[in-house]
């Protein structure tokens, strides 16, 4: 590299605002004060309309995948059928904290790369007409493929009782969610994508269908039992120390997005989408995904003949301090993701599909400089429709 | 308040020094790259003469209470029999946990405000000998008390074939720990207090011994099996997304102590509970605990005739920006707490106990101004033997 600078591509974590920063920077403040009770009510009210839902948001300190359990271990007991679309590596994991908690697990396999078919989950429903959840990945990280959220959970209430619970970890705050809607029962998401913060939040809302069944569910877990959130949610605190300062910065998001708009932040990131897409295409690196299907947030590019995606990866890395993510699991070696959501920009994008196409000439692919760029920028200025009067 | 500035002496959180917000302030990085491979082992590394073991140190995405609860999940099965010694709101939360998890729970009760005698620890472990943990709280922060933890394990490993398990939440890092040469099985701490970190993060060791339960115990958490930690420490990788710049300023942490030396860090925090001490007793205020068995990390101040702590905690707060501890669950009214932890130097405490003065006077209690300061200050001149040459 010849400047110390780097370009996180990830699917999450992703950049931190300079703005955000400087909020987790400001003096410490106990978590049992006035002041912290009136950052975490701000906060959580303003996380409302991201979740789109008018329920209590709690803020648990966690992983996204803590937060999963949370979901799971509040609203089932062992034995407890449920069901579960696995379309990818965070469908899989879902699927696995129910096995932990001995639930039996039914697992809706779709291809990965693809999305359910809503008839699909229909039919899985009625030769399961008794489980208790059905668990959705709402945008699935492994191979950017956005699931259609609100034909499944209409499905599942058309068709049973079970609740719907929602992994939003890597979309809320990318794109419209109307969780009341909907009627997603629990949808969760975590601080490092969207969101634009560091790791270490996990943010949950749940209905009131799903909290007449929290009420009655012994969870298992002390730290993730979600009924000691509630009670202290109403004095505006947290039952255990929280994590001050990333609720410092989630107070900066939430201002940082008001400023730019919800509908706009949502419009970015499908522009976002679209370039990236084109500049693919103009490149001639095949997608993962079907554009009908694919994700606002990450999109999963296939290795060509000739491309080691990972040896492609690791040296734009070096070379010019880009990361991509890698495949994972039974896409490992086989494609190449590049995060587009939070806090990232159209320009952005130029940035990345510029140095994409440097590195893939440098691994001895034949493309043509410029091209995937170029594609990039018609969308941007088609999209903003400018001109210089 | 005159100008914006705050004293922050709740026993945790703690103020955050400079170099380590900077740490957390550097561009995010993507958890699976080579780079957070690097940070995480070296600062795992680095905690390791923090715990006195040999042992990996595990670093879980959570509160300290999320952390004892992955020492409880990790080593027992519901029904299994553990004895916790209860001495505080903290022991309390230990024991809560156990039932949670469904285990047949001794509590040994203690007289808030004193230490558990090994003597009694003896008597109880006679009445119970089939217990699979004994639960030790090792700085029990609800009441400014350190316990004889060496002598305490000592009697159990005479005892019983019973594991230890270890709440050193509020001291590790501001008090010595020898995990190995005292033979604590699991040893669990937060980053919030001694390690002046923001809260966030649960760090947590291990002996030879309680792996081999570890091994042979199905945890009944998917985000606390501490096997999915191990295995991925071996990569230096963490199984789910961590918090990156908490760790980040956990490696700051680690430099600011080994620069100072660790016994250094563990007489300032000694130096710093005898001069509260002498402070409040200079002032007529009756601590809470004797001098034996004095935290070095938090002191506890009882209410005298005249004062209500809860105003005067108040009144400090928005006259001065100082924040002290209030009392917790049955002390809650009658003390008053000052943490003394982490990034709090002998001059902090000056600053502390001249506010707690001026505070004193301001509720209408008859103390001499200076009093206090000025056996602080004798502490402290006396410690360092300083002359001016």
């Amino acid at each position: 590299m010849l400047v110390n600078q780097t370009f996180l591509r990830a699917p999450g974590p992703t950049p931190i605002p300079q703005q955000v920063s400087h909020a987790m920077n400001e003096p410490m403040i106990g978590h049992r004060s006035s002041s912290f009770a009136q950052l975490f009510a701000d906060t959580s009210e303003r996380l409302k309309p991201i979740f789109g839902t008018q329920q209590p948001i709690f803020i648990v300190t966690a992983s996204g995948t803590g937060g999963l359990e949370v979901a799971v271990d509040n609203v089932t007991g062992a034995g407890d059928e449920v069901l579960v679309v696995v379309a990818g590596a965070f469908g899989d994991r879902f699927a696995a904290i129910c096995e932990k908690h001995d639930l039996v697990t039914h697992r809706l396999n779709v291809a990965w790369g693809e999305a359910v078919c809503p008839n699909e989950l229909k039919q899985a429903l009625q030769s399961y007409p008794h489980v208790k959840a059905v668990l959705l990945t709402f945008n699935e990280t492994s191979t950017g493929v956005i699931q259609p959220i609100q034909q499944l959970t209409a499905v599942v209430r058309e068709h049973t009782d079970a609740l719907t619970l929602v992994d939003g970890v890597s979309c809320i705050g990318g794109v419209a969610a109307k969780m009341d809607e909907w009627d997603i029962d629990i949808l969760v998401t975590g601080s490092q994508k969207a969101m634009m913060l560091p790791p270490g939040l996990a943010l949950i809302s749940a209905s009131k269908r799903a909290w007449a069944i929290i009420e009655k569910t012994k969870a298992s877990s002390f730290y993730f039992d979600l009924k000691a959130y509630y009670k202290q949610w109403e004095n505006a605190m947290t039952p255990y120390t929280p994590a001050v300062s990333l609720i410092k910065g989630l107070q900066a998001v939430c201002e940082m997005m008001e400023e730019e708009t919800l509908d706009q932040v949502f419009k970015r990131h499908e522009l976002m989408k679209e370039m990236t897409r084109a500049a693919m295409k103009a490149l001639h690196l095949p997608l993962l995904t079907n554009d009908e299907v694919a994700s606002p947030t990450v999109t999963a590019v296939k290795a060509v003949e000739g491309l080691n995606v990972d040896t492609f990866r690791s040296h734009v890395n070096k070379q010019y301090g880009l990361t991509l993510a890698g495949g994972q699991k039974q896409l490992k070696g086989k494609i190449f993701r590049i995060g587009h959501m939070g806090y990232c920009s159209p320009v952005d994008i130029l940035t990345t599909v510029s140095i994409i196409e440097m590195g893939l000439l440098d691994c001895g692919l034949t493309i043509q400089l410029g091209a995937g760029v170029k594609a990039a920028q018609e969308v941007y200025r088609n999209d903003i429709s400018n001109t210089c009067k």
